[in-house]
């Protein structure tokens, strides 16, 4: 059961499309059949440190049928078909490891049906967080999941995104409620399913809308999403609290947790990023550790929330609330908090960061940062963290000198390290990222050999071709290094 | 794709274990191996109107490494293997079509450990929901899932359950963390692993967790499951509101939903389970439709909930709230809902009840059951009607003789219409019963060929030899008609 999966690792030299193959791409996409160098090296990238690795063709689809068409044509050819939206994955996701065919589902963006009477959206994979805020705010509803980019719905369900409104709302895991998919067949070419309805609890068969959640383009290509919304709330929030230590920050949001108090954002920023979003974003922000909270509900009910964290707060050294109490401050504040990424790489000019994602038990959280804290403070490597604490969440983003090869070496060592120290803590390697190509190791340490045979086993049931985003998740494919010298952007 | 998996049905002849098989079955096992006729037929139902159908051994097993060793023994000797808690399920899940082993799992009761600071416990499958309660009850944490019957929580698993606080709290879904299970391996026998860690989220492969809840037995047998607790409510109060129709009290429900009210419980009983109930439990309801409801939080957000949802149910025309203030009051109120099937049975003496289980988006639920109404009016029979309708999901009860196979059938096709309305609405054929023996048929309407192909080829990855509880779920062996006399209890 360890083998590679058959078919899995197509050969090394099979880069150029067959002259057939192109052809019936172009006839049905015509100009939407891209092999210009420009677009494939594009679309052979993601947010991860990785170097480029282009697909052989891109296909900017725009319908299920023309997805359905990509996925029969690339089966019929033995072509890999990697499913694209904005990019903005981490661990190397969309990577064209063995070429192929990367399929390009940005045009596919209507929203195809709202109904705000039952709370549910059903939209195409190439629609974006924030545009389907954006469009449905005057049915009073929104979409809570949150990851931070302004990605696409469909690749928050292959990643299982989550983010800061996750410990109140759940993550893609929970919000998710139907999907249709475009699998490969061996007979068929490809076939077109739907994994559940609109009705929000069923028990009829397995689950494999949660299987499809989470996937990372493996088994198919999503193409329609249906998500539930939550109502607007009436009242909301925010509040910035600085604490003296990491260790009181953390201990404050394991009280919260362990008061169930339903807090809907709680996010930790240490110093270092506090200092970085202050340049970055113009705030005055003290620079300490803090959570940077908010509060959903009835007026009464978000002050009676905001009360009971305060008390909490104050109990483990907290100061008081800074209130954000107009939308526009609160705006800047998150706004500040999604910067933070971006701000902490201004800190070192021409740096790269490797971001860690571990995720344990709440109650071991204050163990398990302040470890990692020691550890970060004693490589020497300029850091900082940020978290989604209320899910015992957290990243570690180590700022590395990309012409020095040992200092990527040493984050690497960091990140190994952490996750060995989430896993003895019963937590997880991925809170929130994925495996892709670059937590491929860390998915057969957790999970396990008796589990990662039979995640493959569904791979092969569902690929047997291994087509479907080949080499991530798990594979004896050889996977690059990631690059330490020659940057793709001048500072991602 | 469409046939059967390989070795799904055995030769009907084979009922006779092996005498290898059984000699090593008594060695390990000693006097918990039993083929005892009263054994063997207890064993051999479930709550559902199939008759019989008893497996060829029962086995109490005490450990994972005893279910290890039977599902070794039954891979090594070909013989099907059905998961057994205390047989509440109400689809025909249980039975053993095919014969084989029955694990009993009732005596793996202990509750493995509890962490009360992250609010998560691992019990084994044997242990019941109301015993989880109250052994965790010093820790001011509850488990809520609650699906009438003190069903184990190996069962609950194994039948995505969810009850009366799901409108709240989510079904096992939603609750379950994390799995040890035992899956059959044709090289080693059996194999033990774990679905997941106890993070309360993660991006780390497939959702093997989700995978297994609600898969009925059919991929492995589920030994330890970790829950997630929730914490005790400061404050509860539940309340009766009488309509004139029952579509009054399911627009009601409807707008509560709508409005994002977080209502714990919502419960509907129409006039025929209100005069069940109150017979049965010596209750004084006015005999009207009426909704039972519950709400949990601080004391000043029960209030404002309760107040919020009185306001609804007096624009649809629902009288004024009889409040349950005391624990007594409630947990009378809660008894006598969770008799209410009990009680409707003892409104025609020596019937049967045909139960449905549709759930649909919740705007398309006063259509659902008025239709279902009318049609179960017309029909002639004696019914009753409950629901989880803040879910979407309710239940007709059909009170049958089992004399009269004519009145079987007018129930199994009044059932037929509503699972094909439930369909056409966007529902589901099952919100929280299963698929069992009872709707093969309905989930492949449901879900369509390529759907089903899909989850069969999942079951033929994980089973190949077709051992784990066949016959469930999709099978094309013959399914026996459910008994229509002979009862095998009094009256069920």
């Amino acid at each position: 059961m360890n083998a590679a999966l058959p078919g899995h690792v197509l050969p090394a030299e099979r880069r150029d499309l067959p002259a057939d193959l192109l052809a019936a791409l172009r006839q049905r996409f015509g100009e939407r059949c891209s092999t210009a160098t420009a677009v494939l090296a594009h679309h052979g990238r993601d947010e991860s440190p990785y170097p480029v690795m282009p697909p052989d063709a891109v296909l900017y689809c725009e319908s299920t049928d023309e997805v359905a068409f990509a996925v029969a044509q690339a089966v019929a050819h033995r072509v890999p078909v990697i499913p694209y939206g904005v990019g903005s994955s981490l661990e190397g996701h969309t990577l064209a490891l063995q070429g192929g065919l990367c399929l390009d589902l940005t045009r596919m963006d209507r929203i195809l049906r709202l109904d705000a009477e039952d709370l549910t959206v059903t939209v195409q994979p190439g629609v974006t967080r924030r545009r389907l805020n954006d469009e449905i705010r005057h049915s009073g509803l929104f979409f809570p999941i949150d990851p931070g980019a302004d990605a696409t719905l469909g690749g928050m369900t292959a990643t299982r995104a989550s983010g800061t409104n996750a410990v109140r709302y759940g993550t893609m895991r929970e919000n998710v409620l139907a999907l249709e998919v475009v699998v490969p067949h061996e007979a068929d070419g490809a076939r077109v399913l739907r994994t559940g309805t609109r009705a929000r609890k069923s028990s009829a068969g397995y689950d494999l809308t949660r299987l499809f959640v989470g996937s990372e383009g493996t088994l198919g290509v999503v193409t329609e999403v249906t998500l539930k919304l939550h109502p607007l709330p009436e009242a909301v929030s925010a509040a910035v609290c600085h604490f003296a230590t990491v260790d009181q920050a953390v201990q404050t949001t394991i009280r919260i947790i362990q008061h169930g108090i339903p807090i809907a954002r709680c996010e930790l920023l240490d110093a270092h990023a506090v200092r970085a979003v202050n340049r970055h974003d113009k705030l005055a922000l003290r620079e300490t550790p803090l959570l940077l909270m908010e509060f959903h509900g009835s007026p009464a009910g978000v002050q009676e929330q905001a009360a009971a964290v305060q008390a909490l707060a104050m109990d483990e050294g907290g100061e008081d609330f800074d209130w954000a109490t107009t939308p526009e401050d609160r705006t800047r504040l998150w706004t500040a908090r999604h910067h933070a990424y971006f701000a902490a790489l201004q800190m070192r000019p021409g740096c790269r960061a490797v971001t860690t994602d571990a995720c344990v038990p709440i109650s071991r959280l204050a163990d398990c940062i302040g470890q990692t804290v020691q550890e970060a403070d004693a490589s020497g490597l300029p850091y900082f963290i940020v978290g989604h604490v209320g899910d015992g969440n957290f990243h570690v983003g180590y700022l590395i000198d990309p012409d020095r090869p040992e200092e990527r070496e040493r984050a690497e060592a960091l990140n190994t390290a952490l996750v060995r120290r989430a896993l003895a803590l019963e937590g997880t390697c991925s809170g929130e990222h994925g495996i892709g190509l670059h937590k491929m190791g860390f998915l057969r340490e957790e999970a396990g050999d008796a589990a990662l045979d039979l995640m493959r086993g569904i791979k092969r049931s569902l690929d047997p071709l291994g087509l479907m985003n080949p080499g991530k998740v798990f594979s004896s494919a050889p996977v690059p290094a990631p690059t330490s010298g020659g940057r793709r952007r001048p500072c991602r």
